[in-house]
């Protein structure tokens, strides 16, 4: 049976979320026992935020909610590899389909290299 | 310039290695500044051992090192995705290419959907 070891990490352990038909990673987020718990339970992606220290059921603003297509768990019983569908096609709430949209080049300089999916604005709202 | 945001794990990022061929994620580990640094400088994946407690070259122990092929950061600064070149075509200490050689399964049943390369036994040396 599936028991994540979640004292290594105060009660957490990290989650990443892999598009279930490119492969690509989206995003790497935080489980706690409930969400882990939920998320078998209902098909659905559920993190533990660490800014909001809340249960985060990924999508409950923006609608990108991930549906699991497969879930897997490491050989040390502390991380989760989820396959997911993503709705609406972007992860990030930056608006990019991965949170990865970044890569890491010579000289430690950032160039942007991802698909930009929808305006973060249009979605959350504009502050006015 | 890449600045990750070590503050929010006592001094860790997770960071995660994806074979840069097939896009198969190998395992997840922790970074400290000083992996991270190395890592940039050397070319080769340096995480922190949360279990030993130490600086950990990938591969010290087995010759199975990680060439990096590129680096992302997230949206947030604080998780490193790495595409690697896998030497020895086994990332897991149990013998199989990734360790995320589980699939939790309805009731959280565990199956086992892996390749195995090696066996451990061969590689680390048995205790007598």
């Amino acid at each position: 049976m599936a028991k994540l070891d979640f004292s290594k990490l105060d009660g957490l352990v990290p989650a990443v979320a892999q598009d279930w038909r490119t492969g690509e990673v989206l995003m790497v987020a935080f489980m706690n026992e409930q969400s882990w718990a939920l998320t078998l339970s209902t098909g659905i992606m559920h993190y533990w935020s660490r800014s909001r220290g809340k249960l985060w059921k990924k999508g409950e603003s923006s609608g990108h909610v991930q549906e699991v297509k497969e879930l897997r768990i490491d050989c040390d019983d502390d991380c989760v590899l989820a396959k997911v569908n993503q709705v609406g096609d972007a992860a990030c709430h930056a608006g990019y389909r991965s949170c990865f949209y970044r890569i890491v080049e010579k000289g430690a300089a950032l160039r942007v290299d991802g698909v930009r999916v929808f305006d973060p604005a249009s979605v959350y709202g504009e502050k006015t």
